[in-house]
């Protein structure tokens, strides 16, 4: 028994440690020894002009590999690694080069927001194990950007000494799988400070997701300062306290855009706009009615579709927020619109009677106004699945991205009516609970799926069950499969997906918690795509994937973000020792 | 419609605010006018020679009424009641007072560590209208400690004047339904800093919860430092900075009793102690053998309890950790024993055969010497369920209290056997997961509780689903019956209950979010017991009791503790309104 106990013990300390990278690189050569870091380091530009948003990252990662202070999550937290330390190589320099250059180096900001279909993320990265000078190489310096993003998780610190342990590390044109990869935070149901906002784009930056979908107004509250509307958020802010100014939001925008993350803003309309009913309330139906009959959570209210005065009102506010902002993407939302409080609505009957409509077609007019204000702009516009699916509007352009949300099954059917889809699904990717369906529709979706995980919010259930529940972990969203159901001429269709966090039960103080590490697991679904660099399929490949999320959380806890544990510590120092 | 509307606003928000206390008295008489605080107020103690505990619990006390700059939870956060302050009276004392005097009036310290059937929580307190001196009487320092907590959640702030809305306000013989009314911290699948235990405790304070269960010891690390076996820690805590020094225990000792709070410490036996072997290999049966046959949870490993040195060498470690604890009760765990590893391990065989014993009664012998010398030094022992029901273990004393975790269902047997018990129940009152249950008892919870919510933590899981799903809502805590199928002659049994937090899925990160305002659930249930003081039950009344876990959430955070959001601000500045 006790040999027996011995040797499984050494099995266990004798796994060989992978490359602890997140999201991991899609083809990569790594070795197992170790080089240290001289305390000359430095990080070099060998090309002209670079861009400051280029220097500043180049001084971040700098900083970062100074300050993290990581142990490697081994037992004795690098102990076994200092024997090596003294025939260890030292490495010197990392030399950043842009490979085929652009006429002009364009700043990081810039390349983070270029649309779609020419954004380009692609890096390579070297790290010999002689001590000669390591390379990122990239087309733009949002890959060298993603290049450092790597880099920085190579490095842990033993009693002084920063090193790694992956040396030599060849990393050959990685480059994401998908080129949306997303996170949504919700701002209206409780608030988040800019500083909030902050914290989680360097979360985001260090696992390179690059979308900050920003749904910022909803029923509860209006947080957003429009100079042209202070009325919106003068009577729709929780207080002054708790709302953005512009300079708040282009102050996130920047932050982002130099991390490499585009700033995709919502204004839910014409649902969840209750709301606008403090400021306008001839603009909203059913506004502080009984929010069980007429909302799919309190407080009831959204806007006067049918009235062409509400619908250019719409427009005119979409158009406000979105003409500062530099994304090609703006979202209207679209999502629940609450047709018993229409039908009930005196003012919108009269409407549609008078103009000889359905609801639905009055939303193609209403859609018609606010999208065609934001085409416009130059904006790609961005809807949730009922657009699609269950209003069937007709005046939807082509080009409209459309998110997928109500389950993972729908994401077939969007696509073959053409449109791009961003993958957001309650039953993988929703990280708390979400507003309670009334109706059939909650039942229905009740049965269904039985996700999300922070329980019931409404007030008066004496179970606090959610439809929603059982919390989605970070397993459960790492097997998502992005393509299941979608034909092989579709697939350019997909363009990637997101986890999301509605705030009913959420604010500052469990924002790191509740969203990291998990929010990872989709960085890596859409970056790395379905298949695992060793050739293996990452869907189901947990026990691949456990110790590099552990690797990645530690280090966010390193940098201030208070993402939760996933496992005992003596799990997160032993590989596979917790494995089922 | 319009009309309709607006009756409904005025509607809601003419609902009076009840007495935002948590827990709620059981007796009092409260009005709905509004006095100031005066600028120099102070409390004064009408006695000589206060104790020094109760000096340093009255400057807390003043202080948290100055920083708490709490804004009352109605629309408008108090500017409706600054109307109001123009004519308001101002209240400039307060006044302690101890009725029934003892010879001696002792620290609170000391009272919080009395005998449960002795000891006193209970106070009155009253605040005048007419601006006149208030008063906290009480017979011991314990019940004025209380009657300070309920004063402080009197107090809002609006425009820097601090005020009440609650006056005149008499409470009277306010005093706990039942005498043990705890929190459970495991400290050993993960590590907690002295740090997070305190702010823990502040937390415990302002809802009175009484015990801190503190579950120091697990399989996974041995963060107590102990003179007489510094081994222990040396080779079980996760680092030295991650064990608790002799100091560390004595400072949260002393930091919980002058609070008011006992401190139950909890060193698991025989199971649960797999970390043992790292020290001393020839004590641990199966350790790290496959977990996944010999134990609920990796790593494998328990105490070779038939082994007489074994037993005794567990005595003297319990014993040495007890015996400078002021508290009466001590717990020597003994939950979940694995008894494939015993009959796995070739040592505990020979043994049992050699001295004709079954397993379990050698371990009837093992308790008998272990609980023998806690006993010795005056504690009282604590165990979980299956020392009773399960392994019907003959040597425990009559006085043993017996804490019920497996399910609420489990209570009335344990209490039919004349034990006093604990509820501590995992399908009402576990904030996360606890360790998955292997075999057929794991099937058989998994199958008739679903209960916890932060998903599985088995490394290999592609769904990460937990037996323990979903989410243990404060609603379902709240609505637990502490007298459930206990038979009248048997309710002198029921000493109370206890939130507890199993930490394989938690760490300092998320320890707020994870536990308040949940724990105070049972701070409610088993201070103010089944009936409210209109009359109604308690239980169930989720629409009473949401406003005021709002109240002293909001509290917590301006008191640094991150609780979870309950509901959007919306919400919670407006009860009932979002109630279904």
């Amino acid at each position: 028994m006790l040999l027996l106990t011995t040797a499984i013990a050494l099995a266990l300390s004798a796994i060989p440690c992978c490359l602890s990278i997140w999201p991991i690189p899609r083809s990569f050569d790594s070795g197992n020894q170790i080089i240290k870091l001289s305390n000359s380091f430095d990080i070099s530009i060998n090309f002209t002009n670079p861009p400051q948003d280029l220097l500043d990252a180049v001084a971040r990662t700098k900083d970062a590999i100074q300050t993290d202070q990581l142990g490697r999550l081994i037992v004795g937290r690098g102990s076994s690694d200092s024997e090596a330390f003294g025939s260890a190589n030292t490495f010197h320099n990392l030399v950043l080069t842009i490979e085929q250059r652009a006429p002009v180096v364009r700043p990081i900001a810039t390349e983070a927001v270029a649309s779609l279909d020419t954004r380009d993320e692609s890096y390579s990265l070297s790290v010999p194990l002689d001590g000669s000078a390591g390379v990122v190489s990239a087309n733009t310096t949002l890959g060298l950007l993603r290049g450092l993003s790597t880099f920085e998780q190579l490095w842990y610190t033993y009693s002084g000494t920063i090193y790694t342990s992956y040396a030599p590390l060849t990393i050959t044109n990685d480059n994401p799988a998908y080129v949306y990869r997303g996170f949504m935070l919700d701002t209206a149901r409780n608030f988040f400070s800019v500083s909030d906002i902050k914290r989680t784009l360097d979360a985001m930056y260090l696992v390179k997701i690059n979308t900050f979908h920003w749904h910022i107004t909803d029923s509860q509250s209006w947080p957003i300062q429009i100079a042209q509307f202070p009325e919106l958020a003068q009577a729709g802010a929780y207080s002054a306290n708790q709302s953005f100014t512009p300079e708040d939001i282009q102050d996130v925008v920047s932050y982002a855009g130099e991390r490499g993350i585009d700033v995709l803003v919502e204004i839910d309309t014409p649902g969840h706009t209750a709301i606008i009913g403090a400021s306008h309330p001839d603009y909203v139906a059913c506004y502080l009615s009984d929010w069980i009959t007429f909302a799919g959570e309190p407080p009831a209210g959204q806007l006067r579709l049918a009235d062409a005065t509400v619908a250019n009102f719409t427009a005119e506010v979409l158009a406000a927020v979105a003409k500062s902002l530099p994304s090609t993407m703006f979202s209207t939302g679209g999502d629940e619109l609450d047709t018993a409080c229409y039908s009930a609505d005196e003012p919108t009957q009269m409407i549609l009677n008078e103009t000889g409509r359905t609801l639905f077609e009055a939303l193609d007019d209403f859609t018609a106004t606010t999208h065609g204000a934001l085409h416009t702009l130059g904006k790609t516009t961005v809807v949730w699945e009922e657009m699609v699916l269950e209003y069937n509007t007709t005046t939807l352009r082509n080009d409209t991205i459309v998110m997928v949300w109500i389950s993972s099954d729908d994401a077939a059917a969007v696509v073959q009516k053409g449109y791009r889809i961003v993958h957001a699904p309650s039953n993988y990717f929703y990280l708390v609970s979400i507003n309670l369906k009334s109706s059939f529709l909650y039942m229905l979706i009740a049965v269904l799926f039985k996700d999300c995980g922070a329980g019931e919010w409404i007030g008066n259930d004496p179970t606090g069950n959610s439809w929603c529940d059982p919390f989605k972990t970070w397993q459960e969203s790492y097997t998502f499969d992005p393509l299941a159901n979608i034909s092989s001429d579709q697939v350019s269709l997909v363009l990637g997906g997101e986890q999301l966090l509605w705030t009913e039960q959420s604010g500052p103080e469990n924002l790191d918690s509740i969203v990291w590490p998990r929010a990872a697991s989709s960085a890596e679904v859409f970056w790395t795509g379905d298949t695992l660099p060793d050739g293996f399929d990452r869907v189901g490949n947990i026990s691949e994937a456990l110790p590099r999320l552990h690797d990645v959380r530690y280090r966010m806890v390193q940098r201030g973000i208070k993402a939760i544990r996933l496992q005992p510590e003596w799990c997160a120092l032993r590989p596979r020792a917790c494995d089922g």
